[in-house]
C-alpha cells in the first residue's frame, strides 16, 4: 500500500485528496508556489514544499520541481488532480521513470486517449459510438453531398484544418446542402488559404452526459452512473448533477455499457470519465474520455456513497476494485454549483482579492469542497473556481430548493462571486423541469 | 398542509428546522430573547419577533409570549424543537386550544409518557420490557430475597424513597443479600427517617441504545433503526452513532419491533424516541420515550437517507408516512460529536464568549449543523453545546477516522471547546474496538 502521497496541485482539490489520504493514515506532502504560501492544503498537509513562483509554469507545471519534491520528501506517490499535469502524459511517464506511482491511468493510456483521432478511432473500433463524419478529405460539394446522405442529416459542413467557428454551416436537410457548402467553403478559402471540408452529423441541442467509470489493475471496469454537466458556460461546466433526467434506466444501461466498453478499449486503469454528447432522440455520442478525477466527482460521489479519491488511491496500489457493477446503486439526486470568484455583470471577469467575512450553510445534505477562509487572499493567478457547494436530496426537486435555500445563505464578502448568478439558473422554470441542454446558458 | 411555522427554540436546532421549512416553502418565524438579537436563527428566519430578556422563564419558556408571537405573525404551527418547552404537556395543550399546530405527539400522550410511572406500566401493559423490579413496599429481608429470587440477580436494593445515591447497595449474588439489604435499609432510615425499600434488577455496564420511530395519524408505525449514545458524561450524551456495534439483525429486529410496539401502546403520533438500557447479555429494558426530536437526530439521517424535521412537519399536516418499515435500510455508518463551548480541563466549566475566529473542515462524508460564525459572541444563558459534528463513511473504522481528520480541522479561537476532548475519546482503543457502556466516560 502506497505510504506517502505528494499532491502535485492547489486549491479545493488538493484539499479533498489531504483529507482522503489523513482517513486512509497516509502521509501527505503539500507542494506550492509563492502565492500559495497562506493556502489551506498548504497548511493541512503533514509536510509542504515550496517549487517556486506564482506562475504555474515555475511551480505546479514544472514536472522536475514536483520530481524533485517528491523525491526529497520520500513519497512513494504523486496524486496529480485535475488540471496542471494530471493530464500529461510525459509527466506519467516521468513517474514511471522514476518508481514514483502516478494516480492515474499508464501514460501510454493518457497519449492515446489525449489524441482525439487515435481515441475516436479506439472507440469506432470497439464500437462505441462516435459522431458520424467524412471519412476522406473533401473539395466538391458533390462528394460532400454523398458523404453527407451516407452520415445523415442534420450535417454540419466544417474547415478541416478550421477552428474558431469560421467555415462553418449546418445543413437541415439534402435541400440546403449545396449552398451551405458552397457558403463554407468560401469562408474556408478566404479563413485558412485552404479549400479541404470535413463533415459531420450535427448534434442538436445535445446534453453533456458523462460516465465515471473505475478499472482496477486485474481488468475490472465498473460505472457509476452518469452525471448532466450540460449548464455550462463557453464550455465551462457551471452546475453538474446525478442523476440525469434524460436517462431512464434501460438508457442508463445502454450508456454505461458502452462507457465500460470504452474503458476497456482504452486499456484504462484508475477512475476517468467517459464524456457523451446526447440528442433527445436517445443518440449518443462519444466525445472523449477524461483521465483524471473530474471537478463535479462529488454528486457521483453522493449518490453511490463511493469515496473516488480512495478508490484511485486503492487501484493505484494495486488492489481490486471494492465493488461490484451489481453493488452500485443511485440514491436520490445529487446537485453540484461552482462557486467562482468572478463577476457575473462585468463579463465574469476573475475577482481575487481578499474576503473579508465568508459564512457557508451545513445541515443535512450539504457538502462544501473549499479551499477559502474568512481573510484568506484568493491570488489572481489560477482559476476562478474557490469552491463547491453540493447537495444530496430524495429527488430532484428537493435537491433544487436545497441547493437554492443554501445559496441564499452564502456569504462571501470582499470579492465578487457568482452566487446570485447560480441562483438565477436554478430558479429557471427551464432548468426547473430539466429542459437543459448544453446551450441553457447562452439561450437564459 | 401548514404554511408558516413559528419555532419555540434557539442555536442549531432553530437553524436546522428553518433550513427544511425553507425547502419545503414554508415561511419560518424565529423568535428570540434580548440576548439573542444577532443569533443564526434570528437572521435566517423569513421574520423575527423579540419575546423577552435573556433568562429562559422570560422568553424561551414563556408560554404566553411565545403563544402572542404565534398569534400576531399569523403562524400556523409551531415547532418545538429539543428542550425548552418541547416536552411540556401544557404547552401543548395551550397551542391545540388555541388552534396551533403543535409538531410533536397529542398533549395526553406527552402527559402520559412523561410520567414515568405510567410510562412504565403502559410498556409493561404492551409487553414492551422493563427493568423488572419489586411490585410492593418491602420492610424486611425475608420479603426482599424473595423478591430478588423473582427479579433476577443481580439487584440492586434502593431507599423507596430515596435518591442521590443513599441507601442503594448492590447484591451480585443470593449470598449477598443479606448483607446488602440491611447495609441499604441501615442508611436509608438514617438519611430518609424512613425504611422502605424497593429492589430492582442491576443492569450491569449497559449501553444506551435508543431507537428513532415515525408514526403518522393514519396509524402506522415505523422504526429508523437504532443509535448508541453510551459515551455520556453525568448522564450528558457527547457522542453518538448508528448502527451499534451492539446489535446483529436479529436484536435490532427485536429491540425495533418492541419500539414499535410502544410507540403504539402510547397512542404516539409525531417523531419519538425510544430509550433503553441494553445488558451485555442481550437483555434490554425500557427506561423512557422522548417525545420530541432528539440533539443526535442526524446520525439516523444519515444511515437512513430520512429528513426527519421534515417528516415531522409533513406528519402534523396529516401526512402519511413517506416510507414502509420494509424500505428502511442503514447504509454505512454515521457519528456525531457534540462540540461544546466548555473548557475539559477546569471540570468543564462552560465557557461563553465572543468567537474570533473560526475554521470548521468540510468535504465528503461531513456535516456539520451549528448556529456560530466567526464574530459571534456566545450568550452565558443558555447549553453549552453550540455545533455539531457529523460524518458519515462506509464502516465505523472509517468513520472514526474521519470524525478524527475532522476535529484535527477545527479551528475555534476565543473560547475554549470540548474538541480534544472528543478526539481522545475517539482515538481510545476501547472506543474504537467499540467496547462501550455509560461509564465509559468516568472510567476513561
Amino acid at each position: 500500500m502506497i505510504k506517502k502521497i505528494l499532491i502535485a496541485n492547489r486549491g479545493e482539490i488538493a484539499v479533498r485528496i489531504i483529507r482522503a489520504c489523513r482517513e486512509m493514515g497516509i502521509e501527505t506532502v503539500a507542494v506550492y508556489s509563492e502565492a500559495d504560501k497562506d493556502a489551506l492544503h498548504t497548511q493541512l498537509a503533514d509536510e509542504a514544499v515550496c517549487i517556486g513562483p506564482a506562475p504555474s509554469s515555475d511551480s505546479y507545471l514544472s514536472m522536475d520541481r514536483i520530481i524533485s519534491a517528491t523525491i526529497i520528501t520520500g513519497a512513494d506517490a504523486i496524486h496529480p488532480g485535475f488540471g496542471f499535469l494530471s493530464e500529461n502524459s510525459k509527466f506519467a511517464e516521468l513517474c514511471e521513470q522514476c518508481s514514483i506511482t502516478f494516480i492515474g491511468p499508464d501514460s501510454k493510456v493518457i497519449a492515446r486517449l489525449g489524441n482525439k483521432q487515435e481515441a475516436r478511432n479506439t472507440m469506432t473500433a470497439a464500437g462505441v459510438p462516435v459522431i458520424p463524419g467524412s471519412t476522406e478529405p473533401i473539395f466538391d460539394a458533390e462528394t460532400g453531398a454523398a458523404a453527407a446522405d451516407e452520415i445523415g442529416y442534420p450535417v454540419i459542413v466544417k474547415a478541416a484544418l478550421g477552428g474558431g467557428g469560421k467555415g462553418m454551416r449546418v445543413a437541415e436537410t439534402p435541400a440546403d446542402f449545396l449552398q451551405a457548402f458552397q457558403t463554407a467553403q468560401k469562408e474556408t478559402q478566404m479563413a485558412f488559404g485552404d479549400n479541404t471540408m470535413y463533415i459531420e452529423h450535427f448534434v442538436q441541442q445535445p446534453r453533456h452526459i458523462e460516465f465515471q467509470i473505475l478499472a482496477d489493475s486485474q481488468g475490472h471496469v465498473i460505472h457509476l452512473g452518469e452525471r448532466d454537466c450540460s449548464i455550462q458556460r463557453n464550455h465551462q461546466k457551471m452546475i453538474e448533477e446525478s442523476p440525469s433526467v434524460a436517462l431512464d434506466d434501460g438508457l442508463r444501461k445502454k450508456m454505461g455499457d458502452a462507457a465500460v466498453k470504452a474503458a476497456k478499449a482504452a486499456g484504462y486503469v484508475n477512475a476517468g470519465t467517459i464524456e457523451f454528447l446526447l440528442e433527445k432522440s436517445g443518440n449518443f455520442y462519444f466525445m472523449e474520455m477524461n483521465t483524471r478525477i473530474q471537478v463535479e466527482h462529488p454528486v457521483t460521489e453522493w449518490v453511490t456513497g463511493i469515496d473516488l479519491i480512495k478508490e484511485q488511491i486503492r487501484i493505484a496500489s494495486g488492489r481490486p476494485l471494492s465493488y461490484t457493477q451489481d453493488e452500485i446503486q443511485l440514491t436520490g439526486h445529487a446537485i453540484e454549483c461552482r462557486i467562482n470568484a468572478e463577476n457575473p455583470s462585468k463579463g465574469f471577469r476573475p475577482s481575487p482579492g481578499t474576503i473579508t467575512d465568508m459564512y457557508l450553510p451545513g445541515g443535512k445534505g450539504i457538502r462544501i469542497d473549499s479551499a477559502i477562509y474568512s481573510g484568506y487572499t484568493i491570488p489572481p493567478y489560477y482559476d476562478s473556481m474557490v469552491a463547491k457547494l453540493i447537495v444530496w436530496a430524495k429527488n430532484r426537486k428537493e435537491a433544487i430548493r436545497k441547493m437554492q435555500s443554501a445559496l441564499g445563505e452564502v456569504i462571501i464578502e470582499g470579492i465578487d462571486t457568482n452566487v446570485d448568478y447560480q441562483y438565477d439558473i436554478l430558479s429557471h422554470p427551464d432548468y426547473q423541469a430539466g429542459n437543459i441542454d448544453i446551450e441553457f446558458i447562452e439561450k437564459m
